[in-house]
This record gives C-alpha cells, structure tokens and sequence, in this order.
C-alpha cells in the first residue's frame, strides 16, 4: 500500500478537501472553508463499500418508489473481476486504487446526497493511459464513472452502482501557454485556482470563475459546461475552450487540441463534449483563451424599490459602463434577512427589497472610476437606486461581495433546504420567486431569490424546518411547469446528471432528446461512459 | 409567370446585386459596388440552364483529372419530375421559380468560380414550408443545396449538378428583441445589414461584421460559422448564437431556439451546425446575443519596422487598451505598393515593412482617447512603432480603413490571383508569407500578407500575369503542408464547401474525419443535403 500513499500525497487538492467546500459552485471567489459541524466526514467510516448492497443517497426520496430523480436499476454491465484488478496495476501501478477508505471519499458527491458504491478507483496520468482503460472496459462491458473535482451539485460526478471511477485528479499538467494569444493547453485534471495562479503571475486571468475552484478541474468544469460569474463579460466555455482532446468510450483518441481562434475545417466536434457530463468521451485536454488580468476592480452594493428598477439599472449600467461591467448579481431582502439573522452580517446600506451587486474590471484606474462615478449619479438622481455604497479597496471588496456569495451559507441554517438553478428571459426571473412565494403561502418557511440578473440566471431557494415531502410535492413539478410555461431552463449551470436527467423535457423537446439518444448510441454504444445521467430513462 | 415577378421584386436583396460584390466577406464595412468592369453578369445570359451538359467551373481544373478541388461523379439522387414540381408548386404558389433566368443567377457563386445545373429554385417563407420540401425530398431522394446570400468563397453556397436550390431570402422576419438581455430572434433569411441596421436604432449592433454584409444572410452566417471584424472583441458565433431552430434532411423540425444565456439540460446540439455548411440540416432561425452600441470609435493606422515588433505592439496593445479593443488588423509594405499602384491610395504615413490598424469602441470618449494616446506614447518611445496617425472622425476613420479593407480590390488589378485563408499560432502568420516569397522566387508576381493578427488569421495572397498551372503547382500542397507542420488552419474562416474539402486532412485528424463522417450519417442517412460538400470524397 505504501505506493498508494504515495500517489496519494501527489494529489495537489487532498481528496479529503472535497467534504468542506461550503459553498456552490455557481456563486464565485468562496474558499474552502472547514464545516465540519455541517457535514459529518465521510473519511475513517466504518461502513465499507464492499459491502455487496446499495446504499445510494438519492435525493428527494428512495428510488423503489419511482420517482424522477432515483436511478433506474443497475444496467448488465459486467462486475469487475481480479483479472480486469491485474488488467489494470499493471497499467497503473500503484495508481488502480482498492483501498475502501480512498475509494470510498470518490463514492460520494460533495453535497452528500447521492451515494455510489466503486470498489475500483483508476488514476490515469496519460491520454494513453486513459486510451488504453477504456478500449479494455468497452470491450469487457465496464461502466466507468469519468470524475474531476467531484463539485458537481446534481449526482453527475459519482457512480450511482459499481462503475469504476476514473479520476482525471493526476493528469495536471501545464502543456503550453502563449503569452501573446493567451492560449493555454493544459491536462484536464489542472485545478482551476492553480490555473488562475498560473495565469495571473502572466497577467492573464482564466475565463471562468466558480466558488469550487480550490477544488474542481478544467476538465470537469468543460464536461459540465460550468457558468460562474465571468460569464456575463467572457462568455461561455462554448465560445472560449479552443480545442479538447477526447478520449471515446472504445478507447480512440479524438485529437481536436487546435489552439486557434478560428478553424472552420468540418464540423466543430469538441462542442460535443461540452457539457456533456463526461457521457460521451473522456476530456483528456483541454485549450482555452484567457483575457488579459484586469488593472482596476471595483464593486458596488445597491437597494432598489422594486425588481422594474433593478431592470432599468442593469439597462443604465449596461449603457454607462460598457466595456468594464463584469458582474450582475442580485439578492432580495429575505436574503439579507438571512444573512443578518443567521450570519450576523450587517447590511452596508439601509433595508430594501432588492440589492445588486455590481462589479467593474477595466484596464484604467481613473477611468472606471469615473464611469462608475457618472452612473450612480444617473441611477441616485433618476431614483432607480435608492441607496448604495461603493468599494475599491480589496477588504471592503471582498465584505461586499461575501454578502451576495453567503447566502447559501446562510441558507443552510435556515433549514432544510430545496434548491433550483433556473434560466429565465431576465425579465421573468423574480416573478417566478413572487409566484411561488404566493403558491406555498404558509408551507415554506422562506423563499428566497438571488443570483445572476445578467445571465437570466435565477437561485430559488425554498426553506422548512426539515424534510417535507408534502412541501416537495407543492413545489414540484410547479418551478419546472413555471419555467417551462417561459421557455426557461430547468438547469442553468448545473446540469443534468443523475438527479435531473428525467426534468429534461421541461426544457427541450423530444425531437433533441432523441437526438441526444441518437448521439450518444453512436459515440458508446455499450453506454459504459456515466451510465443513469444527462439523458433521461425511456432512452437507456 | 406573374406571380413570380411580384415574388422576386419582394426580395430585399434582388438576387442580381450577388453578381457586384467587390470584397471578399472576410474584410468588413464594405458595401456594395458595381464593377462590371471586372466581373461579366451572368443575367440574361444567352446560356441556359437547361441544357442537359454541366457547364462547371471548378476552380483549378477540370474535375475529370480529379484535382483535389474538382467535384467528384454526380451522385445517384432522382431528377426532378414533372410530378416533383406539381407538389412544390402547392406547396409554394409563386415561390417555385423555373424560370432559367432566375434560377442561374443562384447557380452560380458571387466570385463565379463554381457552376451548377439547378433547374428548381424553391423560395420557402415559413419553417413549416421548409420542413414539408426536405421531408418530400428526402421520400423522393432529391438532392437540395440550401443557399442564404450566395456570398461564399469556398463553392459551398451553389449546386455542383442539378440539386434543388433552397433559398431563405423570403425568411427575413425579426421574430422578437430583448431591449433588457440584447437577445435578437429571427429567420434565418435576414440580411445581415439590415439586422445591424434594426439593431442601431435600439443601441445594440450585431456581434459580427463582415464585407458582405449587405448580401450575407444570419442563416448562412451560422452555417459557414462566419468569422470577420468583430470576432476579437465579441468571440465566435459558437458563443453568441444562444439558440436554432433547424429542419433536419428528413422534414423533422429541430427546435433548440433558446433565448436563454446559459441552459445546461442536455446536450448542446444547436453547435452541431454552426459551422457544418447546410450539409446536417436547414438553419430557419437563429437567436443570437446582441453587444450594447459603442458611443466612440478611434482607428490608429501605425508602421512597424519587423513584424516581431508588431507582434509586441499587439502584446502592449492587449494590455494598454484592453477592453476597448475592437480590431488590430495587419497589411505588409507590398499590400500598400498594390493600394498605391492599383487604386492610388497614398501611404497615410511613411514607408514602413508592416502597418497595423487599431480599432478602439468604448463608451466614453474622453477616456478612450486617452487610453489611445498613453499607447501610443508608450509604443512610440519604445520604439515599436516608427510613425503612424490617428483617426476620431468618421471620414478618416473610413480613409484609413480602406488601407486594410481595400488590399482585395487592389490584388484583383495585379492579375490572377491564388487566394489563402490560413490560421497559424499568431507568431507564426508572417513566416508562411516569408517562406512562400522565399519558395516561389521569381516565380509569382506578387506575394502578399495581411489579415487579423488578433484571431491568428492570415490572408496569404499570390498574384501571377495569368492563370498558371505551374505556379499552382509550386504553392499547393506547399501552404498546405506547411500549415500543417504548424498546427494551423487551411480555412480559418471560409469554410470548405467544394473546393477545400478535399484538403480536410491538413487541419483534422483522420479519427476526427470518420466522426464527422458518422454524424452526417446520422442526420442525413440518404446525403441529400448540400452534397459534395465539406466531408471529403473518401468519406461520400
């Protein structure tokens, strides 16, 4: 075992870090934080995952009863025998790992609400390495369970059954980095912080933000197709990963690792695998344009009347600040009332119903000070704010901004929490708080709204003093009708994976789910790769 | 024939104006201009389509010595029948156009390279339209080449033998605009114009620009994944087209028309056509994400002594500018001999090896002069750049554009002209045109660069007295290989369509090939759609 250890020490983030993240990796610059009176470590359990039954977590209830997010019954693929054991050590020495301590801390999402059972746990440091396991478990009916940073929030990360995990934690190489295009090539198991590390020592900074990023990889961040708050001012990984390498579910290797701006020679296949929840291919490598580091960052914290107004500001600030607004993000006073209760942290301006965060990043100091200025004075004068405060220095920043990214954390003391992540034309997206404030009357203990006004991105939160399956019942399939009903997404940033995979109609039609369908027969068709996730049971 | 006249005089764009385009689409904010004096109309030609011999012109030789570019046998799709035109003409009254007059003007490409032998133009105006033509089509195994503008450079936009052509001119309908997101719908036919014109009056532009723009069609822009001006401050179509509404080749109507920023349920399919040239599917409307207007707008034309010293003029550029960098465009000392010689444009500074042209757009005028000039102090006393001049009204502003803008039309009067569209690691794009001086010798007339340096895209152009075959010979496979040997693009923006699809293997990896092989199986078992297109032979 003592080579194991070893591998282990390797890893830059301790497998063990993933249990303490406190926040969603949707709401950016939190760090990992020890929360241990939160979540009880599942390290030194004594329950073993060799035990032989299932003791799947699935939430919103037990999957015997059928409901939309359990998962289907385990699929005929073949059981890991000691020859596929002696298969891979000898590809991997010292890297196959069977240890049901180390395996078990993969077996588990962060949020720990689904539950898998490997007893297998594979760390590949090479494409070839990746190549050469998945030729063997395609041709010996093996599901294999891609993982990152294991940060995802909807069960995509874990294996549901006895898949055998496939850790990309070692690949995490640096490949190349050009400092006049800003294109970086890196292995896909590089963690975004040092990414971002990396960068900014060459005064570029990674186009993606997230607040798992102590933890998550460049890979799993590309398979998720994952937000984040530079969203609104960089785009999304769509327009910005330049090339992937992709490893197939039989093994071929899909070399696309172009690091060019503009290639229009065939189709473009490495959208395919974004956000494909590693169900369609193993990303290996990934190349992806950086902007240049901001010089000046800037934040503002303001109140606002009504949600109209909160609308006519983003219009006004898309206006006057142009080219440097960077983020957009919004919190209702229930969320304050949250953070004040729970957190014990004061408002910085007086009480409101709505309260914007917004921040500036721009390469002139003076300037984006004085645009800033001219705004506030547009938006106080006009009255579409009615109060605010503005913060260059990094303390009073990062104050600022804590009040919008520890909701979440606020939120969990509040309760038993039921989460949504939706998209909505940006108009829509507080109605659908109001309404389902209206539509739960008494049940829920709070209903809260905040989130990304520029992206259309709303965060409902729905709090009871515990469990509530009547309370459940009353909010779904409501939110999903609702959002629907607005040509919304039931899934904005987080995905599909296990527990939503079966809600995809609300937001596409069957005619693209069965493309989907069609898609993934034709790149796996023994569907070994993340079996019970992204696309929905009647196709399996 | 009455009802067809009306229909035609209905056209936005009269399908004649196709034929005096003088700019290639990849220089932008040039407009329409007649030259008859360069490019005979085919209108009224006394040649009639149908005239049972192909009269084909493959650009570098005839297809029977089976160059690379030359189309391949005509596949054994039906002909149209008597019946087949009775069905298209219930379906579309009016709109399905025999006249042979009309239907040559779409057979043949704007730079009259490429012939085809349709006899059937169908005009549909309604998706549904659309839907009932492929879904009849694909029964009867009728070949269809979609066409929006007809402004392509590769042969990609016009039949090579009898394929019905299906043109979006009527789909010009603005569906919807968000004053709040800049989120714009509509079919697939709209003129790019006059979408940047609708969009002007609401302070939004679209996110990309090109020569063609007022003939260019949204649709066919996706399609060809068109790149252009724009693409350095606003990134690819992949990232600001946010939904589609496709026909699939069997009738089937995919609708992915989501106006929504971010939407992770499910696979990503709409990215599966941007970019594949017709040949997976019909685009019928586009949702796209539209920038806020810049209320200034500064051009700087500067003179480099080495193009090491213009790679580092853009890395300060990057850094100084930053956001409000719009374009940072490139022209070397033969392109400005060609402007001088030819169109008699003086040099608007002194005689330098290389010329940069710089676009700012911000929202504040004041900061973005000065933003301008703290760069160009800074480029001046470190010696970057040796002269240069800047331009803040609109007059000089399209003065010193046409320095850039103009390069084509002033190749056109140096002879016959061999036309690159290369993508190279952005210090590599000058070697190519240095190796290619160096390789041909005496041999060429004139060997010229110039192109985006912010999107790593050269425009790599070889003037000769007259065609010449040798010539050809020496630079192809030569600008090939040696693309290749550097991981570039042999079509960084223009696409494939007929005449490059051959040289596949260059840019993507045989495993990738056979993918893209598989997909267009997939959606178009039958190969009805834009056939001889995009996918090499070997793969047909």
């Amino acid at each position: 075992m003592a080579g194991m250890i070893k591998t282990t020490v390797r890893l830059k983030t301790p497998l063990r870090h993933l249990y303490f993240v406190s926040t969603a990796p949707s709401t950016a610059k939190m760090s990992l934080v020890v929360l241990q009176s939160h979540f009880r470590p599942f390290l030194g359990s004594s329950t073993s995952p060799f035990l032989s039954t299932c003791r799947k977590l699935h939430a919103g209830g037990d999957r015997h009863k059928s409901s939309p997010d359990a998962a289907p019954q385990r699929l005929p693929f073949s059981k890991v025998t000691e020859e596929d054991l002696e298969f891979f050590k000898k590809i991997l020495p010292g890297r196959t790992i069977t240890d049901p301590d180390l395996v078990e801390s993969c077996n588990v999402d962060w949020l720990k609400s689904v539950r898998g059972s490997a007893e297998v746990l594979l760390r590949p440091q090479t494409t070839e390495e990746v190549s050469q396991i998945l030729s063997y478990c395609n041709r010996r009916n093996l599901a294999v369970n891609p993982q990152g940073g294991n940060t995802g929030l909807v069960g995509g990360s874990v294996p549901v059954y006895d898949e055998i995990i496939l850790s990309t934690s070692l690949m995490n190489n640096i490949l190349s980095f050009d400092n006049i295009s800003g294109i970086l090539t890196c292995q896909a198991g590089c963690v975004l912080e040092n990414l971002s590390l990396y960068l900014e020592d060459r005064d570029y900074i990674m186009p993606l933000d997230l607040g798992a990023k102590g933890s998550c990889q460049i890979g799993g961040n590309v398979a998720t197709n994952a937000g984040g708050l530079r969203l609104l001012r960089y785009g999304s990984l769509h327009g910005t990963v330049l090339g992937l390498e992709v490893v197939l579910a039989d093994g071929r290797v899909l070399d696309c690792l172009a690091t060019l701006r503009k290639d229009n020679t065939g189709y473009d296949l490495k959208q395919l695998f974004i956000g494909s929840e590693g169900t369609l291919g193993v990303i290996t490598a990934v190349s992806i344009l950086c902007p240049r580091k901001p010089r000046s960052v800037n934040v503002v914290f303001l109140g606002c009347e009504t949600f109209e107004q909160l609308l006519k500001t983003f219009q006004l600030c898309r206006g006057m600040l142009g080219e440097i607004l960077s983020a957009f993000e919004f919190l209702d006073s229930e969320c304050m009332r949250l953070l004040n209760t729970h957190l014990k942290l004061p408002n910085p301006i007086s009480d409101c119903p709505f309260y914007i965060v917004i921040e500036t990043s721009g390469s002139d100091t003076d300037h984006d000070a004085q645009k800033l200025h001219n705004f506030l004075e547009e938006a106080m004068t006009s009255l579409l704010v009615t109060d605010g405060t503005v913060a260059t220095e990094d303390a009073k920043i990062k104050a600022l901004w804590s009040m919008r990214e520890r909701v979440t954390e606020a939120l969990t003391h509040d309760g038993f929490i039921y989460k949504y992540d939706i998209s909505l034309p940006v108009e829509r997206i507080y109605q659908l708080v109001t309404d389902m404030r209206q539509h739960l009357g008494s049940r829920a203990k709070s209903v809260v709204g905040y989130g990304h006004v520029g992206d259309g991105n709303l965060h409902l939160n729905i709090s009871s003093p515990a469990k509530d399956p009547a309370l459940l019942a009353a909010i779904e399939p409501f939110v999903y009708e609702w959002t629907a009903k607005f040509q919304g997404s039931i899934s904005a940033e987080h995905g599909l994976g296990l527990k939503k995979r079966n809600y995809i109609y609300y937001s596409k039609p069957s005619q693209a789910v069965t493309l989907m369908g069609n898609i993934k027969s034709m790149l796996d068709p023994k569907g070994i790769l993340n079996p019970y996730k992204t696309l929905p049971d009647n196709l399996a």
